[in-house]
């Protein structure tokens, strides 16, 4: 890691001088290095491939999340599933089995050593390779796919450190092929409408965001093959699974498309429960267990927004991704209860509640005067606000599944996007956006939680675009 | 300000270096001087003084938070309210009132100019002065009032930045004077009961506790003297007001009872919300108005644990101290709604209900197969893990009122202290640390979030006393 340079000043008396109009001093920054876009070489905001009447796809990984996307992409239209890779054949042979279940033709089958993915990336009749391998090997997949003329799809994080992601933002833009990351979360429904929601200006200007990975894993530690996850985090320090918390609040805050986040300051606890975990399961001492119970980072935008994101996979807590918006005119929570509040002149008919402290005297022993809208409004407000894709979707996601649906709808915006020729819905800045905590949370708790800067890597092109949106072919 | 001196390294590779065991380059931080204790002053650590047969009590500040402080020390056996002080005469008069509806004598009154609480402190028949006037009188009136030898208590926050909170501790250990902030919030009963759990073991270690500030107090801001406290968020960056949310974490976490604080860092969002309150309210531009919306801090102590802390006074938000403990074998939750996980270990026969997720087969898409206990083991739990003092007074102090008890609790406890010769619930370095994040976090701010060292202000004691406990009289 020789990316990062540190700019030395001389501190002593006189910064609170710098006070006045909300200044800052960015000199305690830790600098992260920006490779320059190689020549011929242009970015792929609004990219859009050629449309595709059917999209050819081949799958690598078919362990624990593989399965699932074999099972929704076989029940969307216009799909057809070319190859099935795995290193174990039982894997390959069980996703045959949906195929068949699902109404679809045999695939071409990989499987039975660690390098035979790439003979499926080397077919000619593939569009789009969807990796659901371990962290680890999701970037020499994915470039060596694009390499090769293929779409990628890439399960979260589809990238660990500030190398592999450049290694993806730049296959990308030079192979001109997509390269998505699976982000399922950002299309959760709650999300989906409070975006909407957020796009309408019903929050006024988004000014905070709140995401996390808050799950306890124990019941999962061992499904994962050889170990692999356990193992990533006794050797890594710093949010090592940052996407499901950030990419709902980036798309909410139009990262990249008007804004941009420029700085991270991150923290952890020590290593408890997963360095116990670990050395009970595994029956081995780890001293050096790295990655800290519970972990937090703070982000600041350009346009002097925040973000809050934390991750803790090992201590005994109620599932949570955060999802919560602060805008200058509402406000939306979606953990442990789901909850908007709302100014009454932006509800308008919809609030037949009342609201006790607007009507009277002001009582400042009441600390409950401020509320989440009433669950009639609530429901009004969601009804209302519904996101176009929930709306055409939602009866089908919710028969097919995965994890409520959200995942269906991840699949079925990916192939409807590819058959019209369209943007995705997340691009390769997001992919690089969200995954960059990786790397840069543990630059800065391995220096004292020192600032550490996010790097554009869009290279220049973040405010082109304003304000985030979702494409559509236009009706026919 | 010139106590703060940072000390320059050039970093430029190998950082990830030092990513064994955990360890972390701490020369980022920006160093927080200590001054050095006066010869023949000793620490207040543990502190009592004689026992008190009946607490005669001076009261400074009687506009907002003043009156209610009245008629609960008015209700409370073995005190007498001596003096009241108020730079409006009104003010004292409405006070008077409220002690002859208590059946208690006229106290003599202070009133008219901006001087007068002097007169007070210099009384000789009053042994505690409390003091709920504006953010930036406090010190000025506590050290008066010790230097007269009279025990003070202090509105929240009690100092505004470290030049004042070390002219309290120093001031406190001279004159060997109680000198306690008037902190509501550890007499919660959520809190009171989740404290009590914490120190029973229930949630094994706590590591990770949260807190906040959010309530919009658009209603509010007209009722402030003089409009003194917009006018300081117009003036002053960082978390201004961060004792509510600190305080009961730092009780569950033994701060400077065997682990100190020791790094802040904070960050805020552009001021949007209040300065247009501002501006529209008070029909003068400003645009160097301060104080960012939503402020959020992160804090790492001595021992690996962390805190997190949000202020935001400004949108539309449910009321909101968050009060989070995350611990190895058990989390508590208060905000939006109360609620634990812990160990079915821990419950033993309380636990009625079924948990999903540990009866069958792993369901890797099932993410609610953590959650909180359910409603009737909540109830157990909390019936079983009843705070002594809750117990004891929570029928009084609901009665008497003052956001919903926790006042009462807060004035009967002080009284108890001190007539019975105890150690008050929370001492000067209580105070200190509670109230150092207002200047801490602004100078981190002020410098792109740089880490921010928190000082021990027990100046070498804060390993002396194992684990925060309440005092109690031995029974009769």
């Amino acid at each position: 890691m020789k990316k990062f340079t540190r700019i030395a000043l001389a501190f002593s008396v006189g910064m609170l001088a710098l006070s006045a109009c909300q200044s800052q001093n960015t000199d305690t920054i830790i600098r992260t290095e920006v490779p320059e876009r190689p020549a011929g070489q242009q970015d792929m905001l609004g990219f859009a491939a050629p449309a595709l009447e059917t999209v050819r796809i081949g799958f690598i990984g078919l362990g624990m999340r593989g399965p699932g996307a074999v099972d929704r992409m076989s029940q969307i239209e216009g799909t057809d599933i070319v190859a099935l890779c795995d290193a174990e054949t039982e894997n390959v042979q069980k996703c045959q089995d949906i195929l068949k279940k699902n109404g679809r033709h045999e695939a071409v089958a990989y499987s039975g050593d660690e390098q035979v993915w790439k003979q499926l990336c080397e077919r000619d009749d593939i569009d789009l390779v969807y990796i659901a391998t371990d962290w680890q090997t999701h970037v020499m997949m994915a470039t060596y796919a694009m390499e090769h003329g293929k779409h990628v799809a890439i399960e979260v994080p589809a990238a660990m450190n500030m190398e592999q992601i450049w290694d993806l933002v730049n296959t990308s833009e030079r192979t001109r092929k997509h390269c998505m990351q699976l982000e399922n979360c950002v299309y959760d429904f709650f999300e989906l409408t409070t975006l909407n929601m957020a796009q309408q200006g019903l929050f006024g200007e988004v000014l905070h965001g709140e995401g996390a990975y808050i799950h306890n894993l124990e019941e999962f530690w061992d499904e994962y093959w050889h170990d692999w996850r356990l193992l990533y985090n006794r050797d890594h320090r710093g949010d090592v699974y940052p996407t499901h918390g950030l990419g709902p609040v980036c798309q909410a805050m139009d990262i990249h498309r008007g804004d941009k986040m420029n700085v991270l300051v991150s923290m952890d606890t020590k290593a408890v429960n997963g360095k116990e975990y670990y050395e009970t399961h595994r029956g081995e001492a780890a001293p050096d267990f790295q990655n800290g119970d519970h972990t937090m980072t703070m982000i600041r935008t350009e346009k002097g927004k925040t973000i809050m994101i934390q991750h803790d996979v090992v201590n005994p807590r109620p599932y949570n991704r955060l999802y919560q918006l602060t805008g200058t005119k509402g406000f939306a929570n979606k953990y442990p209860i789901e909850g908007y509040m709302v100014d009454k002149s932006k509800v308008g008919d919809l609030y037949t509640g009342e609201e006790g402290s607007k009507s009277g005297k002001v009582d400042i022993e009441n600390l409950s005067a401020h509320s989440f809208v009433p669950e009639d409004v609530k429901a009004a407000l969601m009804e209302k606000y519904k996101h176009p894709i929930q709306k055409e979707l939602e009866n089908t996601a919710k028969k097919v599944g995965g994890h409520g649906g959200m995942d269906y709808i991840m699949d079925y915006r990916l192939i409807y996007c590819l058959r019209n020729g369209l943007p995705l819905d997340m691009d390769v800045y997001d992919l690089a956006e969200w995954c960059c905590l990786t790397e840069l949370t543990a630059i800065s708790i391995e220096n004292g939680s020192a600032p550490v800067e996010i790097p554009d890597f869009t290279r220049g092109g973040w405010n082109k675009i304003q304000g985030y949106r979702h494409a559509f072919a236009p009706e026919k």
